[in-house]
């Protein structure tokens, strides 16, 4: 950050680290991997105008979210980050399956709860919310969204 | 792709387009903006290397995947693709969490359901698979997860 002590990028790229350094307050010298890493993916230049593009309060997510990104692609370099989107997209749609299977089983339980009631009471007795509509659309749903 | 025709990098970097030239394959003429976000991002020397590092089979998926990083950064300075993966993850937590909810409703059905047969019968009689100890070891996992 100036003067004896120059930031990871600046030590990096071997030059002068001034004391508006756009990196030293992202990146010190004790984490040189930090840097070194979205140098590597990004570029140092490509970084730098990507944060004075940005203001003040918002760089410090910034940086986070670019070495999160610069270490997806060097532990996966062919999917980087994208390979983690489309995990959960994966896991997102599989939940939205196993949970619209689950809510059309309560719709059947309560349907057989309440068939067994009309027949143990030898009457017509509307007991719970089920109907076979219900159960229908959210099977259509189930299969419309999967 | 040499000769006439450059390809969209090599228009961009005012370059001859070579007959090996490296983006040629992945960047058409037709579509300057695709070479264009991925140049503004990544770098057009940092996407060389990339690509030089992978086989010539996984080159495609790499081109697409830093498209869709690039255009995630563009979208959204602070987070790009990171922003993406934050609200997934969210939405896994969601949905796991409404899945845990309707699984102990189902075994809450059933143990009602269970509870009113016995009081039908007068007598011992055990009905589905619901259990005092399956429902609370379900109200456990809800909370442990979330």
């Amino acid at each position: 950050m100036g003067g004896n002590s120059p930031c990871a990028s600046c030590k990096l790229l071997r030059r002068r680290c001034a004391k508006d350094c756009i990196f030293a307050p992202y990146f010190p010298s004790e984490d040189p991997h930090k840097f070194a890493i979205v140098h590597k993916v990004f570029g140092a230049s490509n970084v730098s105008k990507m944060l004075q593009e940005l203001p003040f309060d918002q760089r410090t997510d910034a940086v986070s979210s670019l070495v999160y990104e610069a270490n997806a692609r060097m532990r996966d370099p062919v999917y980087g980050c994208v390979g983690a989107i489309s995990y959960l997209q994966n896991q997102v749609s599989e939940l939205q399956m196993q949970l619209a299977l689950a809510q059309a089983e309560i719709l059947c339980i309560q349907m057989q709860h309440d068939q067994a009631t009309i027949v143990d009471s030898g009457g017509i007795v509307c007991r719970g919310s089920a109907s076979p509509f219900l159960l229908a659309s959210t099977i259509k749903h189930l299969f419309v969204n999967n």
